[in-house]
């Protein structure tokens, strides 16, 4: 049975309301429900005093319902008291200011006082609804990602540094500071990159983002390991938040939950929703495998998207085929923020699938037919199936966002973004893979903008390509070492005997001034002064200081094929030298002109276009439950899962 | 007699330039001036220290000169000494920044050191010069609007709080604290928002803006106290800033000043600058009128429009056309900021009536002009009518403009100007109205997204169409309560009986991406899905999501009629669907094709544009003495003021 | 022998490195490097405790290489435990942010711990080194530049006022402090520009950036002092920092030097590099031949142009040709920041003349060429003489942009930029010259927009107008005196008389708002209404509100004439103004088509232009060593100097 319902926050509301919430949601058919997410005021409303009372009746009223409830460490918002009482576990901006209460996720993750107080809150939890029937999973905070510069961070930050690096030599030998006169004579003087004059070193921001991933992580596994504790079988996870700004690495996080459950908010409508959700969902799934475990969308909005500066309406029918595109890629469910919205708070006009306008509203009636169609899929099972990967690694892309880069227009995401993107529309199915995973089961891996990448990563890369493996390698990779100091005898570093190509000059393109390719696509972003060492060129650069020099190239490397793209192609070029490269490496694409995602057996079929699409499939069409055979036709805005003919 | 002159500050010249400045004012027709405003440091140079020689000989030069004299109490500026004296006294920026001295308002209201000496100031201004037959009126402090975050203000807010909620139960329940774990245990965990980690609690911000203009309020009262005390019967007053920043509930402010008296400076040049003085007139006497008083424009600029980065400089003709726009709304004069330019400070560019140029220039000149026509005009008397209002509700436009908005293109100045504009340039005078005023003397009101309503004022709106009122209302009003919490069951929730629509889900428009109308109009910012319930569809969408949905709709409702927009249509269709709306209810507009209003008897015509335009009137054209009999040209850029025939 | 290398970093590399480097120098023809300017922490890790055994040997190498030392005090960055000793001397922001070390130049240079150890830490070296056979220049810090607002600066900012008003009368009345009641009772309220409500006082502004300029170069003398004290004989020097945000008065400083030496990075690639490069190298030059030295580029970039958000690329040939329009202008020879670079820190990717990918590469081959032709061009001596000067005034910039002024399109660099650009493109080499220059020598004098001038400076311009001289002057000149109050009775005031003319009113222009002239031309930026006193209208206004009134004006004065420019034209009109004005004053210019420079009897001759230029010239090409008879071309991109006939 699949996930589905959302963060259902009954504290808001007089207890009269309660049971309409209970009626409708088995009306819309929801299977669980994510309870406590903010509750901690209401739970320990004074230091140390506890009001279990009304959630025992929530979680008594869901379970009375036949709801599964989620039931959340409620650590994310510390209380106003908690403030008052412990001003030092306030966090603090790299300015010095010390924040206020007043919104969420108002606390220092370093400060003794919180940590203390979350690891109480999680064992009394535990203790009481442990065992509750009705609880189905453990979730852990909200979406960590806060950040503090205080002094207490200095001295876990110091903590983590010793941990790293041994002695103060090392660090000061993998940060450089002999430049600019930064070195170290003593661990007291290593701080958080605080405000200073100018530009902060590379090394300590680079460490430190690693640090703030790796110390969140730290709080998590403390209130993990006591509801595992008190509470051992029930699964426990947290959500993961993604977006650039997150200050987490989801992959190293991935292998300490037992579930992998996301948030996942577009930043856009329309295709470009349907983009970033197949790659959210590619992403959690990768996590996952490597990891060994399921994943789960746990929260999406219902009925919007935020823009800066708006929140815009999703049209009719993306309700169902972004939770659907989900679920496609191996989601346990599709869960949403929230179930009824609020009527006041900072996000009182999200969305909810209980809007302000009650259940006589659009958004409510396709709550309930999605609820309709996740019980008709409740057979669906199985994994998902790619032989073409994305590398992706967050600490490379912090490297490479870092003070001082050439170009501030080479950002990772975008680079990830771009790649999957393009590959998407070509109607791949696509993994993503991590620096240290075992390669071999894919015909084509990309790697984009990998700025900084070990010594051992890169040799694994290497054997994939000598093995017979096809690499396809985008600028801006291989540069720097694991402490991210550039390697030494030109560029791409790490990868230029793999690649057969040596670039002495960065040669970044200013904004709307692409360059021009003997293929007559167009460069932008990035250029560089690439020699030949063993490649041969595929497309060169034409006019310009680069008049001739290659652009793109092509390198047979053992008993596979290297390939090096050393500016951005647009999308259709991009995509179009992808797909070749993918085809000449084995992979086929499924169905093109529809989101098309095999999940074991079942074929998920999403039409995002205006126009009904016609797709060779046989066995049943779980949306309709009319038989298939031959073709489906999916109407305009609509899905069909196609379960094979012979499942029992 | 009008008030005719500007702020004068002998202070800043040696005593030698006082005797040009009187002979120059006597030149110019000056009748009046505002002497004090930034004197404080000149006042008192050290603490209880008091100069007041220099004044006693200002005020009795002006007074033999047959200047009279507004007389500031100069509390807007601390001096230097008191800075060090009263550290706590300073203002605190919500992150935390304590400002120093070395501008001007550096100063924090709620701090008791401050208030008592502004005490102390009134108290010595008003025992000196309280019958100095000089004095016409007391002018408290100069343009109240500065904020703090201090623990004075904590202090002080919390008072406040406590007097508006009475419990703690009752403010939790206002602000929705359930949200986000911010439920308060104790009144001392409540603050002024300071900054926090992300959003602020939107029912915390909207009070705060409450609780500073209430706050400054107070300040305001307890120097006009003092002031009415020692020196009864010369009127009070203080000068409100208008303008998008300024945290002023000006409406309720008005009922507290014996004039109410504006500050006004246009952001454009050319037609904006008269639309904008319109608008600020329309508001001025307004606010007035409702309190029972009568307005004075207190300042403007002689010959320059502050612009973000560069001063513009005035048209010639306009600081004349400027002046009469004013006192053809029911000014009781025409004051300037300032009366001399002066060498240095951070306003040495600030135009004056005598320039750095001196007498010899054009702004010289033109302001001998205005002062001879005031002095002609001197019996002009009498009031404003308009038979179409605009609502206008300060907080209402606060807690629109809160955090977490759906779209933040919806600012409520900007939706108040669009209406305000639109009736101005079909030739409509308006009158603004608030919530709480009887409204039974309009034929038209115009309700531009009045995001936040109460329960009674919703109510009297109903009234006053069913007893055969015109109505309407645009998108995004009547959506919050008085807390500013949401009301359910669909929006806009005050209104939806009264307008017969019901809406489930705003759809906010991205920028430039506007949306097509039936009428082949088209919408800009905001589009929503509206059910009829009762109302018809006077134009819908068309293409889109909204496809033949109603975006404009008519109800008639009792004996009355109420519009919906439900989009922001541009300026020519809007200002269509008012006109047309204007004259359904039986308005009348006066001239078209020139600014005209009638006060009392007499009619201003304000002209402009290149071109002479003629206007059917009769009596005397008081501008150039001439008879009028039938029509009466007014030259480009030029103005007359028709005095009926039968005046005597 | 012209100085030719970097800086060099040997601290930052195992010693293995070290031998490398020199056989590098030694193959590029490398005669100096820049050693010590980040080495604070490598020289003394603890207080007090000193290690120079590596300096030691660093020096010793270089030498037996035959390389010079350019040897630098490394105070522009202390070390980590300096912060920690003494965080009193880190420096605060206006805000009141105290910054942290972890970048470089963090300190407050009024500190007293700072100062002092800065005298030690130069004492020591100069003891140390003073004598050492490689030393070639003393070079004291770093681009001297930073700012603090905290205590320590309070009091020396009060102490430099007690010695520039005498009293605080005269300071209040400097700063206008009647104004906003700002007005001091006592010398301890008088602070540097903190955060504060609204516009800070543009007097205390001012004097704010004086005092930077003179308490930076206290901090330079007491170091130069030890120097010169302990290593007699030995040039002395520090590296100026050029761009708009520099806090510091180079005309000013060049006096306290031995040798003016600057440091230049263009902020655009192409024809404006070469643009700026001269505008760099004639400021230099000028700043230098005022104090009676020399002067030398002591830093630019090998391979590379910051421009905001990327580092672009330089082309092929800019090293040598961007070298060469240095020393045709003077320069001792051409240094660049850096000799090789680092793998790490935040300045990683900035250029150096060893790149990351090592001597094979572009770079490399370039600075060999340079090296090579800086060895052939050994006999190059002699001054650069102009008959056309353009007046600069770093306070005169300072003060026009100060808060309040009218239009903040009017920026000073902006005005020398066009005035100098439009000149070098119209082939005359340019001096610029000081408000207490002599100007007798030359034909024209270009003054552009002095907003301030003293009454002395003033006389001395008219002077020289009236002995015969040509003097133009743009807009928003002489407005203000030595103090920044503005002149009375007209602007432009302290040039009125000169000009002719008389303005009474600014008229700023909008963003792409330009004003039509009679001569077909446009102006932008700035009108006014201009009054002919005595001069006549070369060019008026046409349409609008100054339609017909001079726009340009045309003055004889005495034996000379004075030309009035009150709109900013684009670059073609207001070069074929200026070389109008020169050709009637007698100023020839040299070749045009061309960067044609004469530096003593040598003609320098760079074409950064894409087709090769013939030149009538006689002697020798020192570049391809052929001897040159009636003409000489220089091919796209390339360079020549020819030697004259004589010359033995």
């Amino acid at each position: 049975m699949f996930y589905f319902g959302g963060d259902y926050n009954p504290e808001q509301w007089p207890e009269e309301v309660w049971a309409e919430d209970v009626a409708l949601m088995r009306l819309a058919g929801v299977t669980a429900v994510t309870v406590g997410v903010f509750s901690w005021a209401m739970l320990e409303p004074t230091e140390g005093r506890y009001e279990f009372g009304w959630l025992d009746r929530v979680l008594d009223m869901l379970h009375d319902g036949g709801i599964r409830v989620v039931l959340a460490t409620p650590t994310a918002s510390p209380p106003p008291w908690f403030s008052l009482a412990h001003p030092d576990a306030l966090p603090v901006t790299a300015d010095g200011v010390r924040l206020t209460h007043g919104s969420r996720d108002t606390y220092c993750a370093s400060a003794p006082a919180y940590r203390d107080a979350c690891r109480r809150m999680a064992r009394e939890l535990a203790g009481r609804y442990g065992g509750h029937p009705a609880l189905t999973m453990w979730h852990v905070h909200n979406e960590y990602g806060t950040r503090c510069h205080c002094d207490h961070v200095a001295e876990a930050f110091r903590r983590w540094l010793r941990a790293r690096y041994g002695s103060l030599d090392r660090l000061n030998d993998a940060w450089t500071t002999a430049f600019w006169s930064q070195w170290y004579s003593d661990w007291a003087q290593v701080l958080p990159p605080r405000a200073t004059q100018y530009l902060p070193n590379p090394g300590q921001v680079l460490d430190f983002r690693r640090f703030v991933s790796d110390e969140l992580l730290a709080a998590y596994i403390e209130q993990r390991d006591v509801l595992r504790e008190l509470s051992p079988g029930v699964p426990v996870t947290t959500n993961f938040a993604l977006g650039g700004w997150v200050p987490i690495d989801h992959a190293r996080w991935a292998r300490e939950v037992d579930v992998v459950a996301i948030d996942h908010y577009p930043s856009a409508t329309g295709p470009a929703a349907a983009e970033q959700i197949a790659l959210a969902a590619d992403l959690a799934r990768s996590w996952a495998r490597a990891a060994g475990v399921g994943w789960l969308l746990m929260e999406q909005a219902a009925g919007m998207v935020y823009t800066p500066g708006r929140i815009l309406a999703k049209a009719p029918g993306e309700l169902v085929r972004h939770s659907l595109g989900h679920v496609a890629r191996g989601s346990q469910g599709a869960m949403f923020f929230q179930w009824r919205a609020p009527r006041g708070g900072a996000e009182r006009f999200h969305s909810a699938l209980v809007p302000h306008a009650g259940p006589a509203s659009r958004v409510f009636q396709e709550a309930c037919t999605l609820g309709t169609l996740l019980r008709d899929l409740s057979t669906v099972d199985g994994d998902v199936v790619a032989d073409v990967a994305i590398l992706w690694d967050a600490q490379a892309g912090w490297a490479g966002e870092g003070p001082g880069v050439p170009s501030e227009d080479v950002r990772y995401l975008d680079a990830i973004e771009a790649a999957h993107r393009v590959l998407y529309r070509a109607g791949f199915t696509v993994d993503f893979t991590a620096p240290d995973a075992d390669l071999s089961g894919y015909r084509l891996v990309v790697v984009p903008s990998l700025y900084l990448v070990s010594d051992a990563a890169a040799a694994r890369i290497g054997g994939y390509v000598a093995s017979g493996g096809h690499l396809v390698v985008s600028f801006f990779s291989g540069i720097a070492d694991v402490d991210g100091r550039v390697r030494l005898g030109g560029h791409p570093g790490a990868f230029r005997d793999i690649l057969g190509v040596r670039v002495d000059e960065f040669r970044p393109l200013p904004p709307d001034e692409p360059v021009k390719l003997s293929t007559g696509d167009s460069g932008q972003v990035w250029s560089e002064h690439v020699q030949l060492i063993g490649a041969t060129a595929v497309a060169s650069y034409t006019g310009g200081v680069l008049d001739g020099s290659p652009a793109v190239t092509r390198h047979e490397f053992g008993a596979g094929v290297a390939w090096y793209l050393s500016t951005r192609l647009d999308d259709p070029a991009y995509g179009r030298l992808l797909a070749d490269a993918a085809r000449a490496a084995g992979a086929v694409p499924p169905q093109p002109g529809i989101e098309a995602v095999r999940r074991g057996s079942w074929l998920f079929l999403l039409n995002h276009s205006d126009e009904p699409v016609t797709v060779p499939a046989a066995g049943v069409d779980l949306v309709t439950g009319r038989p298939v055979d031959g073709t489906v036709e999916v109407p305009a805005g609509g899905v069909a899962v196609v379960r094979p003919p012979g499942f029992v």
